[in-house]
This record gives structure tokens, C-alpha cells and sequence, in this order.
């Protein structure tokens, strides 16, 4: 059997086709994304999803979808987002097509009747992923945009927030990220030399920017729009760090912005952390397991800064794999939908 | 004498036509600003200026300009931006024009000599208006986008920091408004009901939002763009509130987004008390004079905050007038060049 797992957030729809043996062991996985704001082009979505398919089209059997991607802002409430992606989901195929709810898995007529149910349950599929892993766990996944930090207990999640809202209470969504952070959200004042200085609150430089600027990140790994528009280079990374202080490259020192940018790294990381310990503390669970983009560098150091034990998803996928982590979930949420 | 002011600043470009008798006496003031976003439309900026103008075209003397947009990420560097701001107002106008820099009045030939003296030097311009008010004073200017804070002695500007970069070390720039600044920027955290909840990172709402549900602007006043393309009404810029906790309007009440939005005024006009202190404590000057759209609100909350003396330039100008304070100033800067 041929699974399709789309993950369809407000900046990147993600694809995992897994295939599986008769007895469900995973023979083969095959992700990939595409970068689509949904605030601005959500027309495009049936389009990218057949994209990214390519000719996998014609020998999926099933296609599961999770979603965060309601959250974008051309949407006047949660409801009327799940209804309109699912709808547009509905037109793209003629095979079996299931959605990942906060409650498991729901088809097409429970969606329309409660979408609310589907409103930013991605991590659900993330957490089969985990306690596949580890059956006592806490997973944190740290993305371009937002830190999922689940708590899992016997093999099942325990999340203590449903909807996002709950779980920006909860310390169980940071919203943070490995790519999209506007740093002026992280940041009210940052050192320059002697003196601290109090920053521009414009969208002048984004987190890709620190990572890049830090090696942390490569390149390839900036997939997002870059604040000013201008190319992906290390070059602009350094001028577009520089503006925070409302500076440029003639007025600071490379060494200065590498050295704002390790201090916007650590509060980005002391913020993980005041998360991740909310969450370990009231759940007394000490290991975390990290993916996503940022596994290695955000959801690793936080760990680390709390003394807690790290293992990370590349265990059991590729560094590719983990970075869509949410869609391959979904894929093995829908095998097992399928064969219910 | 009839002299054309102009401030242009990255979002908003502000004209005042200043009338002056013979003795130097202003018998005549006529405000007016367009909304021009120099990071994507600054090949309209000649335009700009002559519709604004308008009739007044063919009856003005002398045109004086400050600028702060050339810190707009159109721009590599700040230099960049004065040379060309300043050739596309030299194309515009056959009369006689000079700009206004961090130690006077300079004609276009010292302008391309020495662009970075240009640099966001409009605060010299405002600080001449306060001067005239009170010769021991700090004025603060809230304006759409940020706040200056400026110290003045024997009638004469003493700031500590000439650039932007520095004035964001010593407490002269704080960069929030009454309009454009991403509320992100503002708050981690905020209450509803018993709880803190983080905060949602993108660009979702704006201060315009938080003070316009607060009632300290009013519809008018919002002249900026929405966040999210969306109309100007108050029942938008609650749902824009709302998205901040990941939320919408079947989420949360009214009531709870008015208590956020009070919450997150709250820590703006703290914001500023603290670099108002800074300045106070530092220049040992208790007398503030408040000017620019955010006068009422938080420049003379942050005054009051600290417990000190607050008047407002609406004891000189029209309280339209005080919005583009520093258009006046440089209208009163080009008519004494003229003289000189």
C-alpha cells in the first residue's frame, strides 16, 4: 500500500508518500515541500498538492491530510479555514481521503460538521512518530514558523492544550521558529559592543537570517521569503541583521552582527527552554525527542540548557524525513485508517 | 514668504505650507500627508510631493526637506538612500531647496559631499518647534512608526546620539508608534482570564488596532496599512487582536481582546517611561513637551508614568499640525536658511 501524507501549513505544504508492506512495516518514504503562503495564494493549493505528488498520483491508494494552515489570516475564523482547505483537498482527488483531527482520524462528512476538530492538529501525527520511539517522551518539533513541545505518557500523547490557543498556554506551542521569526519579536534591546541597544521593531531581518549568519543553517535550508526581498546570500543575511539597529554594513563590523546574532540564538533558545521546562516539570518525563528543521540547534540546545536527555528523530528518518515530520505521521495515521 | 516643509519618512510623507510676514512672524499654516511606502514605491515619491503641494506650487518660495526614509530596506545602505531621495526632490523642484541635517541646513552640493549628515535628522527639526516652546525641556514625538526623545538646553538640542544606531543606545529613539509597530514586538505574554498565554510572532496586528478598540484614535487616524489587507473598522482590528493568540472572534469575547489590548498599552507606554527616564534622569530636565499622533496617549501617559511635568505643542499648533511636527519645523529651518 502507497500512502500520500500532506501537512498544509500557512507558509509550507509538506508531502510524505510512504509505502508499506503487507504487515504495515514501512518499505519506502518519499517527502518534499513547497513554499505557499496561504494568506495570499491558497488558490494555488490544489495545484501544489498535485505537484508535489507528481506521478505518485497514480499509484497512491489513500491520501491523509493534516493542517495548520487555517490559522492564516485571509480567513475570518478556524472554521471557515478547515472548510475551505478540506473542500479544496475534496476537489484535488478521487481516492480515499481522511484528515487528522484532535480525536484521531475523521472523514469528510465529520469534518464539515465540527472543522474545529481539525484546527491545528498536526502535532497529533507528530506524537505516532514519537512514542513509535520512546512510549515516554517529551517531542518537540521545531519548525520554520512554530515549536510544538507534546508530552507523551504509555505510548499516547497527554497534551494538556487542544486547540492553539489552549496550548500557548499550556507551554506546548512556542511560536518560534527555525526560518520565519521576525528576531524584533525576540528581541527588545541587543549588545553592541559596550553599550545595549534598543532595536527596530520593523520586519527587518527573520531568524533564517541569525541561523545563517551563525552557520547553523545552510543555504538550502532557506526556504522562506526573505523580508526585503532581496536574495538568499550570506551577504544580505549580515545587512538585513544590521537594520535591526537601524544600521548597515558601513556602520557595523561583521564581528558585531555575528555577535547580535548569538545573542538573538540564545533568547531564542532560553524562550524554547522556559517552555520545554513548563511542560517537564508538570509532567515529570526528563527524555525529549527533537525534529524539524531546528532539532539540532533550537529543540537540542533548550533541552540541553535544562540538563534533560536528548534524542532526536533521525534515529528513524533521514534529516529530510525529520523536517516534514508532521506529513510522514499523517501517512502512517492514514495506513492505519485505511486498514480500520 | 511662502515655504514648503516636507518630512519624508518611510511610511508617510508630510508636507507644511508655512506663511511668514515680513518681521519672520508665521501668518499661516497648511498640513497635509499621503501615505507613500518607500520600500516599494519610491519612484512615486516626485509625485507625491507635487500633489501634495498642489496650487501651492506655483506660489512657494523655497522648499525645505528631512527625511528618515532612507532607512527603508530598498535601500544597502543609509547613504544610498539620502543620494537618492535627495536627487529625485532636487528633480522635482526649480526653486531653491535644502535639507535639513544633524548640524543645520545644508544645500544639495554639501548633501552629496557628506549624504550620511542627512541621515534621519528630522528630530532637528522638531526640536526647534520645542525650543521655541520652553528652553529646558524634553520633547517626545510619537509618530505612526516611532518615538524620539530629545533633550533640549538653552534653547538648543543637546542629544547625546546623533544617528539612529546611537540614539537607539542612549534612549533618544524608541521604535514604536501609535500605528505601524507589530503588537509581537510589544509582548511575550499577555493575560485572559486567569492565565498568561505566549503570543503569536507573525505580523497579525498592529498598535493602530490595540488603540483604536481602546478608543485613544479614532478611524481617521488609522492611516496605515492593515496587516492583513483587511478593511479599517473596529470589529476587524478585534479579530486582528484575536489572531495574536492564535484565536478568532468564536474564541474570544470582546471583552477579553479590550483587556489584552489594554494590557499590551500598557507595556508600550512603559517602553517609552523607560527611555524617557533615561533621558530625564540623565539631563536632570523635568518639563516634557509631547507632540506627534500618539501626543495624548503615550507620550504624555510615559511622562505621567514618571511624574513629571507634561505639555503638549497643541499650545502652538493645531493638533493636525502637531502630527506632522516635524514638517513645520523644517519649513521654519528653510525660511531662516533663506534669510541667512
Amino acid at each position: 500500500m502507497k500512502i500520500a501524507g500532506f501537512d498544509i501549513g500557512g507558509a509550507n505544504t509538506d508531502l510524505a508518500v510512504v509505502e508499506f508492506d503487507d504487515n504495515g512495516s514501512i518499505i519506502n518514504i518519499r517527502t518534499d515541500f513547497s513554499y505557499l503562503p496561504m494568506w495570499n495564494k491558497k488558490d494555488e493549493l490544489s495545484q501544489t498538492l498535485l505537484d508535489l505528488l507528481g506521478k505518485d498520483m497514480d499509484e497512491i491508494d489513500a491520501v491523509g491530510i493534516s493542517m495548520t494552515a487555517e490559522l492564516a489570516d485571509s480567513y475570518q475564523s478556524k472554521a471557515e479555514g478547515v472548510l475551505d482547505i478540506s473542500a479544496r483537498v475534496m476537489e484535488t482527488f478521487n481516492i480515499p481521503v481522511a484528515f487528522v483531527g484532535l480525536n484521531g482520524m475523521k472523514d469528510y462528512e465529520s469534518v464539515q460538521k465540527n472543522p474545529q476538530e481539525l484546527a491545528a492538529a498536526n502535532w497529533i501525527a507528530t506524537a505516532t512518530l514519537a512514542a513509535h520511539m520512546a512510549p515516554d517522551c517529551i517531542f518537540i518539533d521545531t519548525g520554520s514558523t512554530t515549536t510544538d513541545i507534546i508530552p507523551i505518557k504509555n505510548g499516547t500523547e497527554c497534551a494538556k492544550g487542544r486547540t492553539d490557543l489552549e496550548r500557548l498556554g499550556t507551554g506546548e506551542l512556542v511560536y518560534t521558529g527555525t526560518l520565519r521569526t521576525n528576531v524584533a519579536t525576540l528581541v527588545d534591546k541587543v549588545p553592541l559592543k559596550d553599550k545595549w541597544l534598543r532595536t527596530a521593531s520593523e520586519l527587518f531581518a527573520v531568524t533564517a537570517d541569525v541561523h545563517l549568519v551563525l552557520g547553523n543553517i545552510t543555504l538550502e535550508d532557506y526556504t522562506s521569503e526573505t523580508p526585503d526581498g532581496g536574495d538568499i546570500s550570506l551577504e544580505n543575511s549580515f545587512l538585513r541583521l544590521s537594520r535591526l539597529l537601524c544600521g548597515d554594513m558601513n556602520l557595523l563590523s561583521k564581528d558585531d552582527v555575528e555577535k547580535i546574532a548569538w545573542f538573538i540564538y540564545q533568547k531564542q533558545v532560553a524562550q524554547v527552554a522556559e517552555a520545554l521546562k513548563e511542560v517537564s516539570v508538570r509532567e515529570h518525563i526528563e527524555l525529549v525527542i527533537a525534529t524539524g528543521l531546528g532539532m539540532n540547534i533550537i529543540g537540542s540546545e533548550a533541552a540541553k540548557f535544562l540538563g534533560l536527555e536528548i534524542r532526536t528523530m533521525e534515529e528513524i528518518l533521514s534529516k529530510e524525513d525529520c523536517v516534514v515530520a508532521p506529513a510522514v505521521g499523517t501517512a502512517l495515521l492514514m495506513e492505519k485508517f485505511q486498514k480500520s
